[in-house]
């Protein structure tokens, strides 16, 4: 399986392409969607929701997995990274790729065992993961996390499905 | 000038398109977009674009006004609202037709003069200046609201460019 990971960012969202089948993990491509210099919103918008869907296009992941947006304290910058959120969300659902979303503690846990590990240890593991000998900007590498993450899970839930089919 | 008015909900979105040739107001068509029996989030967002793409390419308005979405005190609920608001509003912006939002208290004092005005004082003031002779749904004199508001506000632009250009 092909999965687009996102980590959703008002100004920067990272993505990452990685692929499975079913021993370990392979990266195919990833990079950022930088919006940082588009001032208005509705711009920014449909900035991100065309690069992603260029993204789809060019790559055809199987389904899209995203961290799951939380407010901070600044309730505007909560608002544009609630919309670009969904804008990538939109434009893998209109391309007719399925979108999960995952919460920050369970990304970790999936990567390092431990919901409250720090930024460098999911790095270290991410790398580990997917053999990658330098380091990564956080964005990016946080958009892998979620893939991995991702695969995980169906592959978890594909497993206990053989199982209960098993027995 | 036809203009689409967009009433943001997470359960039933309100929409209206009202046509102006400077001399008042030309009410189009109106309806609601109800998703509250569509239970995942993303379904949800994908089936809003759709209808709201499908209402743009029916009736060809020149640009979309949106209420601004303010947070309420359920995160979860408000969560949901912005999303389901950005994907109304990539709908559009993806059509080519530019957004622009305006505040309740904006669109309060555009209808009837007054920021703190309560909905039937709104609704009543949308029925007169349509020349609609029956009650509306709130979700649909809403949408009309802010299509008002937003021809108010263009028409007074023009006139100040006008005025600008005369002197």
């Amino acid at each position: 399986m092909r999965i687009l990971g996102i980590d959703p960012g008002s100004r920067i969202m990272g993505w990452a392409l990685i692929e499975s089948d079913g021993n370990g993990y392979r990266h195919v491509s990833s990079g950022i969607i930088d919006s940082k210099d588009i001032h208005a919103v509705s711009d920014r918008l449909l900035f991100i929701y065309r690069e992603v869907g260029g993204i789809i296009d060019s790559y055809g992941p199987d389904a899209a997995a995203i961290e799951t947006v939380f407010f901070s304290r600044n309730q505007r910058s909560a608002f544009v990274l609630v919309q670009t959120a969904a804008a990538a969300m939109i434009a893998a659902l209109n391309s007719g790729v399925p979108v999960s979303e995952y919460q920050p503690m369970m990304i970790k846990k999936a990567l390092s065992g431990y919901g409250r590990a720090d930024k460098e240890q999911v790095q270290l593991m991410v790398r580990r993961l997917l053999n990658i000998d330098h380091r990564l900007i956080a964005d990016t590498s946080d958009a892998m996390a979620v893939a991995i993450c991702h695969i995980n899970s169906v592959q978890f839930k594909n497993r206990l499905a053989e199982h209960a089919l098993s027995h």
